[in-house]
Parts: structure tokens; sequence; C-alpha cells
């Protein structure tokens, strides 16, 4: 295959990108146009700019975006409509992320007419898989230069004399090993590798990025009201708020209060098992808080379905196929019981954990009238419920009566 | 139909079943038989005895028995072998005794010849169904007797009048109306009805009946190991005990830590919406150490094909089908997969929270040396991850290259 | 109950509802409307008009409409996007014509501004539960009477003598007792009861309505190319055709090639099972026709998840549950998965089969150049399916040493 | 990697195999073994022995085994329990013969000490995967070698000219190039490639291996009876027979009456789709008789949830993945569900159609007493359906309402 003429890479100005850089220019001497994106990391994104001028990038191959408006209403957003959680737990801060960053790798791209992408990611992980899944199938002709998997720096060492000879700065305390490898973005922060690796290990407290310590957190519990419409948050406390504002201030309350916190052993789509710490407070309160008012505004038969496909549909999102068919049927599906999902949930926080208390809604199904223990003016009939019972109850009575039968023959 | 001539009765010895076993007398000049179960709710059974006595059941009618340990052992734990979960959150408590329940009535039945059983469930809720649908799978020809959806006795003030006019003692805080309804065995506490109807309005601290107020928790966290095999808990600390003792352990554990506090509006099977506060204390520490035994020991495939079917389990579970073919096909699924289900969680107890912070197990499926950062050895080859994207990619690119051609045509 | 004031009935001219029609107006002395439909059923419809006139239903309270063209575009067409089989054979001819029928009904009582509507549907069968759950998801006010499940006219008799004492003309061969119940629209027509009621008994052959016995079907195959639009047979033979067209020749096709006949025993929803004589002719060509269209121009994740939900969707219909938010969510998902089926299926007709034998489409996925047994120009590198079996191996590989390892200890 | 020592390679005495054999040899330098199984593929084995001998095997590493009452008994019959249909349509008649080969190769390479196995198919199919995901999953330290993704013999020319250079007999019709490959055993033949390419041009007659053209077949129609135990046939006309025979059997009726050919493109795990025409007699037959007689003695609940996971568990046999736990966890919950699945089935055979048209059995479910139109003695109380109804509206009542509700304000 021969050389790339252009590539655009997925930069963050740390060290690992700012070598993939360099040995992109140098192992194909192509031009690289840079993409770094504000997806709520928490991170100044001008360091980036001023280190790829550095490594020679010219100032109109430099791309910085925040992005954060558009990743919480047409990723995070869509994805928490479904109560999505990864083999029950986790809730896919990652994941989500990834789709978004390809898009964008390949818009520049194609702006630029470049005719490859790159990124940052391992061989053994999953965002590989989400990268290039989500730049392929919005490019099927574009190329995917993974230099993990290809190039020989295989150890910490010869990283860090490429860098050397490469004239990459190297901050301090890159020189040593890192205790564990971070990821950040607006939905949350993953800790994973090193002192992590041992899965029957506690992990350090150190290890958390952005929520205290539980024993740390406000004694006194805090109240706070969510409000949703169509399945999206809309407002908090009464409100109004932007989808990338309302996540930020959830993150504040979440972080304050100790929310979010995972230790996990998941696996991955290649094939292995890993543990992550996962932070991702204004997440989970999002969760609670949209299953309150899904719990008075969402029929049985709509919230079943969803819930005996949100499975798939949390793994399709694990796996990168974000940007497939099927996910987005399923969303189709999703987004069609969302219809009135609106309405206000009332949410305790306290030492780690919300917890919805109250909920209500102009669209609420819940109908005191027919559940009361009180008489109910004859909205309800008890008697039906016999007839109910016996039809429910047939089959069970013709598999018995048959069972008894065999078995007196037997 | 003609009046039953021996009816089976379950019976708490409280004032609601006791005004049932004497309807049942004076309506059909029955004999009645009366079944009390220690289900672990935590209250006397000899003074059921006693009133059994006085209001004229024959000693030889009176049936008091321990069933915890067969209650977890053959209804809990299969159960949390599939981390069943009723529309996301409910942990089944009540729903799981009745088909326990219902099986003794039919088993004492039949050492009786009674042509009958009866509940106190009323015709507006999911009980009255899982008895029912309970008994007559084990029984196609038993007759069941619900009284509530039969009698006049349609207002408080009635069934008090009732009671007086037949000599039921009546507690004194049993004159004016209970504050709400409650349910309770080994696994939880339910709470409904009156002062919760009103899902928008908070439930008030007193509905709290076994988990301390979150607030009032130790202000020191608590660790413990739970062992499992087989996907059933075996152990605490490493001290071996029966089901029953371990979910009784597990239940004082999370009593004092405020563990497993649930504010729910759920679907009931009979068509309408309700508000229970359930506890589960035990129940919640449970599910959560099954699921970090699960994160080591449970390949992906068998994992997520688990995860897909849970909802359609717990939903059979609540709708009281759990004496039917496809509720007992789908738990043969299950206990396949916990084979290997076997190893120690260490979990994290403090204020409201059970939280895995570390699980080992000779069964474990995690490989540290897939997994590393480092120096792999050899144990995985990151170009192999070049083929297995590109061959994932391929439909997604055939898909993006026929839509584009259509675009452009159109 | 107080008796309802007007009443919409789903009117045949046929003994049976005549019959209703007379009870309603003695019973309740309501005001009687009568709706007839033309679903394709192949009976004149006028003679409804008179008989109606002449049981004193006023000119301006008889409706009778052509509703071909909404029951196949509406109802028949969505249902076939999904490839619905109800336990893998029966092609819901029946179920899905009775919620047009409510829909119908209830719009009807609104301009009328009846207070009730009415059908002929026993108390054993799935078309009362269709019936009333379509008109009440539809007017959740509207009262449904099911006179079949009310009145004393429990045998044939009674109903003769009930039909002579109120001037109802009784066809001759009505006298005696049908040798089966028939329902008939343009998708099916079904028989069952008397003759068929033994499912170890063979079906004679005079239950065939409408398709020719095989064994008289012509002896030479013909060949038809149907057309497809987002899933939708617009065109035969290149002809561009009306949805009740297309199906009313696809019908001629079928019935004249002995295809679309099955003989099937079902498990009822009110609990029971029963044996059925189905005819499909033209549903039956549709159904392999649209299989054939999707295999060239639906991705294998779409499909796929389309498969695994459509057991559920065909059992939502056959239960009476089209008008209901998981049916129409799923629907949604349908829906969006059929955006690109496209194109034109050839099909041989002969002796019963009707099978698929060419595709063609603007849309296709079907890549010669990446499946050739031929060099393939680069389009597919084999090497990389040693990468993708390497890491879909690597779970197995995983459980199968970690199982070694236990077998040895053990 | 260095050189494999032993290699264990299936080997079918054909010329790509046999090419295989010496390419072995030569490229590694070491010992091969054969393994050449009669699967019911209905050619001679012991030329495949004389070939393997002339071409310098060692007698006792050649292994001749007849595998065909195997291959039924614990692989055809298993998946048929589940009615398994991939994409609606294939029987899975290549994919199941896979995790058999391997299985053997993997027990003779133990055997002989052998440190890899080796097949012949290519890079671009599924049977490359179903063969390593078997063996890996097996013995997952064994080694896989697949010479179709690894040598330079990539055209037609190549490989012939390797034949001649290494004395391997090639066969007068081989020297052209084949008009499609063959893939044969027991349950099918498949063909596909060269002729067959174009999924829009009909196959031509010839491709036809096993079955009789339609228009060949009988002008009379012929029935015969399967009986079943537990899911599986167990005897054909009321004679007794082993798995193979049956097979065997129902093969020669479906041949002789045409039944059981398709014409189908599908999506292969490795992402493209391709056409292949598959015969499939005796399956098509089983098929149909096993739906038959699941219709009488199988309940809804147990049926609709084997129809719900079905699609999921062709895929997996598709996909290769025989040997995982999903798919032993989904066969327990098939086989669960046979425990009664027992009787007769009478099936019509004429011009390509096997259609039942009686069932009968000691286990049966139907019962007359429930179905009938006539008087049912009290099985079955009509005024039941109206409670059964009215609760099952309930929710779709309040959904309604709440929809007028809030079309009203808005």
């Amino acid at each position: 295959m021969s050389a790339p003429k252009k590539v655009v890479l997925a930069y963050s100005g740390g060290l690992d990108t700012s070598i993939i850089l360099k040995w992109l220019q140098t192992e194909y001497g192509c031009e690289v146009i840079t993409y770094t994106a504000d997806l709520g990391q928490g991170e100044e994104l001008e360091p980036a700019r001023a280190k790829a001028l550095m490594l020679g990038i010219k100032e109109e191959n430099i791309h910085i975006l925040d992005v954060r408006e558009e990743f919480v209403k047409d990723f995070v957003f869509p994805m928490f409509r479904a109560n999505a959680l990864y083999e029950g737990l986790y809730l896919l801060g990652t994941s989500i992320a990834r789709p978004l960053i390809s898009k964008h790798l390949v818009e520049i791209a194609h702006k630029h007419g470049a005719d490859a992408v790159a990124h940052g990611a391992t061989g053994k992980g999953n965002d590989q898989v989400r990268f290039e899944l989500s730049a392929l199938a919005l490019d099927p002709s574009i190329r995917v230069i993974a230099p993990w998997r290809e190039w020989d720096l295989t150890s910490r060492t010869k990283l860090l004399e490429f860098a050397e000879a490469n004239q990459i700065p190297i901050a301090k305390n890159k020189r040593g090993e890192a205790p564990f490898s971070v990821d950040a973005n607006l939905l949350h922060t993953s800790s994973e590798g090193t002192v992590l690796e041992d899965p029957g290990v506690e992990a350090p407290d150190y290890v958390a990025q952005r929520i205290v310590q539980v024993e740390d957190a406000p004694d006194t519990p805090e109240f706070i009201e969510v409000t949703f419409e169509k399945g999206d948050a809309v407002a908090i406390n009464g409100e109004a708020m932007s989808p990338a504002t309302i996540l930020t201030k959830l993150n504040e309350y979440g972080a304050k209060h100790g929310i979010g916190m995972l230790d996990f052993v998941e696996n991955r789509f290649v094939g292995m098992k890993s543990r992550g710490v996962y932070e991702t407070p204004g997440g989970t309160i999002l969760l609670e808080a949209h299953r309150g008012i899904e719990q008075i505004t969402l029929d049985s038969g709509a919230g079943h379905l969803k819930d005996s496909i949100m499975p798939r549909y949390a793994e399709l999102i694990y796996n990168g196929f974000w940007f497939s068919p099927e996910r987005e049927a399923l969303q189709a599906l999703i987004d069609k019981t969302q219809e009135y999902v609106t309405g206000t949930v009332r949410l305790k926080l306290y030492k780690g954990v919300a917890r919805t208390v109250a909920r209500w809604s102009d669209y609420s199904l819940y109908s005191e009238k027919h559940v009361t223990f009180e008489e109910d003016a004859g909205a309800y009939d008890q008697k039906d419920a016999a007839g109910f019972i016996r039809l429910n109850a047939l089959r069970l009575k013709l598999i018995a009566t048959r069972n008894a039968r065999v078995a007196d023959k037997g």
C-alpha cells in the first residue's frame, strides 16, 4: 500500500499523540492535519495548538473545536433515552464519544482532501474499533492509520527515545510510568491499567479524578429537580439549560456528592476482560432521573420492549457500531417511545446515591383513581380480575392436566 | 358453583385474614385449614396459632411452617442467578414469595383432601394473579377463592363491623386507617397505599420498616466478602452459611448501612401503575456481589445472552408465571451459565451504597497477560485487530458505498 | 350498567350478525347503526343494506364502505415489511383485519354520537380481544358489546328459534349445521371448527375456499416479477398498481397455482389451542418476494435485528395489540430498515410453491467483486480473516484454558 | 512462528486438499496426518486412503471415519429441536457439519501429539471461521493452518502447476474451471460460485445435485408419518430407525418429490453477501414435521420463547460458535422445552412441498372440549373473556385518556 499524502490526526496535545504526529511525518512523509476537540474533558486546548505549531503543523491545518453541545445533544442524550448500560453497570462514557470524533475527522479530511485519518488508540482496546468502524461507515474509501498497531515503539523506553530524538517536549511527570491511563469527556472519566490491572486489588483512592470520595461528601442531602421533554433533560430546578450545560451542572452535583463511581471488569469487543474505574457523576443522576420520569409517563408495553432491546443497543455502542443500520433502527424504536416522556423528577443526592423521591407530569399515566385501596367509584371492577386470571391460567392448567395424564401412564 | 367443603387459607393471623377465615366459615359453611408460613417476615407465628384456635380451627388443621431455607434456596437464589430486576430497579421481593406459598397451600390441600385454597389478596393487585396462577399450575382442578373479589365488605367500616359481629379481636391501632399497607419476607419489605399514593409526594421517613435512614447510617464504611459457588452465595467473610442465614446476615449489613431503599412507580400486570417503597437490604448487596463475581467468571457470550433475556425472566416472575414452561426453560439457560460462577467479591458498604471493590476466583477468565499495557510476551498480536476491524467494517463500507451511489443518482 | 342508547354494529348481513342486530334492538331498546366493510372478502355488500333496511335500520344509519385500499396500504403492507409469521407459519390474515374494523366502528360511533359498538365474535376466540382492545385504545370511553358473551342463545337451535321469532330470514343451507366456520378478506380465508376440530384428522378437500387443489394446478410453472419500493410491493411484471390491486393480482396467481394453503394448530391468546386451515395465496407470494428483495438490499445488522423482534411483533398483532405503543415502536424500527428495500424479485410459481429465483436492485448490497472465487483486485484481503478469527476466538480460548485449569485441579 | 511438526489435515481426497497436503509437506517439512469423514456426502472414501498413501502418508496416519450417526444425533437433531433457520430460510446444512469435523481433527491431533490442524476453506467464507473457532474452543493451544490464506497459489493455473510439479493426479474434468463449488453431507448439498455469482440470474437446472426438478417429481402425492420423541425423529411410518437412517430416508422422500430447494442470498459472517443454492430434502421435511408435532405438544409460553431466541441460535451456528457458552446455554433452554415433544405427524409430499396434514400425541395439549363451538359442559366460561379483555385494555385506555388530555391542552 502506498504512503498516505494527507492525514487528519485526532490530536490531544499530549505526549503520545505528539509522538504519533511526528511518526506520521517521518514514516510517511505526509502532511498532517490535527483535530483537537473540546468534549468537556476539562483541559485547555490552546496548548495543543501551540504544540502542533511547534511540531511543524501549518496554521490552517490545525482544527480546534468545541463540540460539547453536539456531543450531548446528538450522542449522549439519544443514548440516555434508552437507559443504556453495558453489562448492567457501565454508562458507556468513552464509547459514545468515539463516533463523534470520527465524524469530525472524516469531515475535516473531506475539507482538506486528505486520504487518511489517524488515531492514538492501541491494538488491544475497543477504541480502535470504534474509531475505525465509524470512520469507514461514514467514508468507505478513507484510510485509517493506527500507529500503535504498526510501529515498533513497543516499550515506554522506545517511545521516550523517539520523543527525545524528535524534539518532542516531555513533561516531567511523564518520564516515569504513569500509574494508570485516563480518558475523559463531559460524560465520564475512565481510568485503567497498571495499578488497576489486578481486579482482586482495590483501586487506590487517588484514581478518582473528578468525584469526591464518598466519605468526604457533604453530610446533608441535597434535593434537585430535573425536567424532561420527550426523554431529554431540559431544565434543572426549573431553569432551562442547553444539553451541555445540563450535563455540566449534573456533573457538579454528582461530583460533590460522590455519585457515579464504578469499579468494573468488562468484556472488551476484542475478546479479553479488562478492569476500569469509571466516574460518571452527571450521567448517573441523569439515568436515575430518566427512569423516574419514565415510571409515570411510559406504558408497560413500550417500557418492557425498550428494556428488552437495551442490552443489544448498549452492546452496539460499546462495540463501535453507532453508525450502523441496526443502531439507527433501534434508535427509531427508542425515540418513538419517548414522545410523552415529559415531566419533572425530584432526586435526593447524598453520599454516593442519587435517588428519585418524587415525579410528576402532565403526561402521567398514573391513575390514583384506579390504584386506590379506597372506593374507586367504578373505575375498576375487581371481578374482572377473576376472568383475567382464569384465561391466563388456562394454558397452565392444560399443561398440568397433560403432565398428570402422562405421569399416570408412565 | 357449589360451595367448597374444605378450604386451605393462607393465614397470617392478622385482622384481614382472620375476617376472611370467618367469612369462609359463614359464607360457605366449609371447614377451614390454616397455613401460616415463616418466610422471614420477622413476626412471631405462635399468636397465629392461638388466634386460629380461638376462631374455631381444629388443632390438626393448623399448619405453621418455617420455610425460610426453602424460600431462599429454591426461589430467591435461582432468581438472583439471573440478576433479575423488574423495570430496571425492583428486586421482586413480593413476587418471588407467592409461588412458594401457593405450593404449600396446594400440598396441604392434597394432604387434607381439601377442594379449595384461599388467599387474602385484593382484586387490584398482582398477588392474586401470582397466587392463583401458581396454584392452578400445580393442581389444575383446585378451586381458588379470593374473598376480596367476592364479598361485599368493600369499606373499612364494613370490615370492622363484620369483625365485631364475629368476635374477631381488633388491635387498637387497626381501628383507624393504616397509613399504608405492608408486605414483608426475608428478601424485602414493601409499603404501598394511602400516604404513598401520590407519586409526586415524597414518602415520609416513617415508611421505612427495616432499613436505617441513610443519614443515620454509620459514618465509616464496612467491608465484607461474599463467596459464591455456581452462582449462589455460600459464605460471608469466609464463613460458610446456609442460604437463609446468608440472606439474614446480608439483611443486617444492608439495614445498618441504609442500603436497598427504592421509591418506585411500577406497571402492574393488571394494567395500572402503582407506587411502592421497597426495602431490600440484603438483596441489594447480593445483586451487586453476584454481578461482581460474574464480571470475572462469566464469558461475554453467556453474559450478554443472560442480560438480553433477563427482562423477560423478571416480567414472568412479576406476573406470576414462576411455575410455567417458559420460566423453567429460561432457568435452564441461566443455570447453565452459572457453572463456573464461583469466587469471592469484596464490597464496601457505606451510606446506602454497596459497591464491589475487588473480586477474585480460581475460575477467573480475566487474563492480565492479555490486557496489560506492558509487553505481553506474544499473548496477543495487535496486528490481528486490523483484520478484525476490517471484516467488521466490510458490511458498513458496502452500505456506505451503496448509499452514496444511490444518492448520486437521486 | 344502564342500557346503551346507540350502538354501531359490525354487520356482515349474514344470519349471525342479523340475529345480533335484532337482539340489540330487543335487549336494549337501542338504536342500531350498521357498518359493513368490503375488505375483499368477495361477497356482494348491497344485500347487507337491503337486509339492514328490512330489519328496521334507518337509511342514514347504514354504512357500507370499500376499505380494501386502506386495509392493504395501512395494515397489510406495514405488517409484511416485518415478514411477520405467527408461530412460524401463520400470515395473520384474520388478525390484521380486526383493528381496521374497530377503527371504523369507533369513527362511525363518533359521527353518530353512539355510546357503544358491537361485534359478532364469540367468547372463545381471539377476535373479541382484537376488536375490543382496538376500540378501547382508540376511544377509552366507548362501550363494547359482545352479544355472544352475554346472551342465552347458547345453541344452534335457540339461535334459529330467535331468528324465526323475529322474522329474520334464514338461508336454506343455514338450517343444518355448517361444516365449519369461515372468515375471509383480501389477505386470506380461514376455516375452523366442526370437521376440522380433530387435528389428527386431515381436512377434507372441500374446506379449501379459494385456492385450487395443488394436484389440479397447472402442470407448467409461471414466472412473475414483483417490484418493491421501501419494502412495499408497487408493481407486478413491471406494471405499477395500487396496494389492493397488487394483492388481488397476487391472490389470482396464488390461487391458480395452489399456493398458500396451511393446516395449522395455533395457540390462542385466550389460552387454548385451535386448529385452522388458512388460505393466503397472494400473501404467501408476497412474503417470499419480500424476503427475496431484502436478501440483496438489507444489511445483516438490520436484518438480524428485524428477525429477532419479528416473533414479538407477530404475537402483538395476533393478540390484538395493533393500536399499542409497543407495536408502534416496533413498526418504527421495521420501517426504518425498509428505506432501501427497493428492487425486483423474479419468482417461479408452480404446484403450491412460490420460489425466488432471481432478484436485482439499484440498491443492492451484493458485491460480486468481494465474493468472487476469482481474482478480486484487492477488494478483500484474505489475510484479514486470520485476525478476525483470532480475536473472535480469544474469549473461547480463555474459556477453554480456564476450564482445563479447573478440571486439572478438581 | 516456527514450523509445525505434525499437522492433522481435513482431507477429502479431492484435488484441492491433495494440493494442501503436499504444500504442508513441502512448506513446513512436517508430518501430515489425514482425516477423512463420511458425513453422508455420498462419495466413496477408500480412494482418499489410496491417494493419501500415494502422497506419502503413513498407513497409521490415515484416519477414515464414518461419523454419520454422530453427525445427526449430536449436531443435526439438537439444531432441529430449535427449528433453526438462518435469515428465515437456510437450514444451516454446511454450518452444522464444521464443528464436528474440528472436533475430530483435535481428537486425532491429541492422539498423535500433533501441534496443528489444517483445513481447505478459503479466506472469504464462513467455513474457515467455523473450523477455527471450533478447534480453538476445544484446544486453545492448537495451531490452525489455513493454506488458502497463506500460500501464493492464488489462481487456478498456479494450483494446477503446483499439482503437476508434485505428481498430484488431476482428474480430467478438473482441468477446466468448475462451473460452481459444491459441499455436501447427509443434511444438504450447497452450490455456489461462478454460474451462480449473479443473484439476478436464475440458477441453471444442472446445479441441482440431489433433488429432482419439481416438474419431474411424481404426479401423485405421497403421505408419510414421522414420529418424534422429546423433539427428535425416531420413526418413519411406524418403523423405528437410527438418527442417520431417518435422515437418509427423509432425504430419499424429499429428493424424489423435489422438496428442499433454496436459491438464497445470505449475509456471511465475514461481512459480504453471497448467493448459494441449497438442497436440503430430508431436513425440509423434518422441519415441517417438527413444527407439526410442536403445534400440539408445546405450550405457547415455551413456544414463543423458543421462537424469539431462534434467530440468535441460528446465527451462532452460522457464525461458527457451536462450541460456545452461549450456544450451550440456548441449547439447555431449547432442550428443556422438548420434554413432551413426542407424537406423530402425517405429511403430504408433493411437487416440492412437504405439508403437515395431521398430528396426534399422547402428550397433546389440544383440548377439543375447550375449543369446540358446541356446548362445552362448562370447560370454559365465555364471561371470563370480558374480564380478561378489560384488564388487558386497561393500560391502553389509560394511554388514550392521557393522549386526549394532552392533545386538548396542546
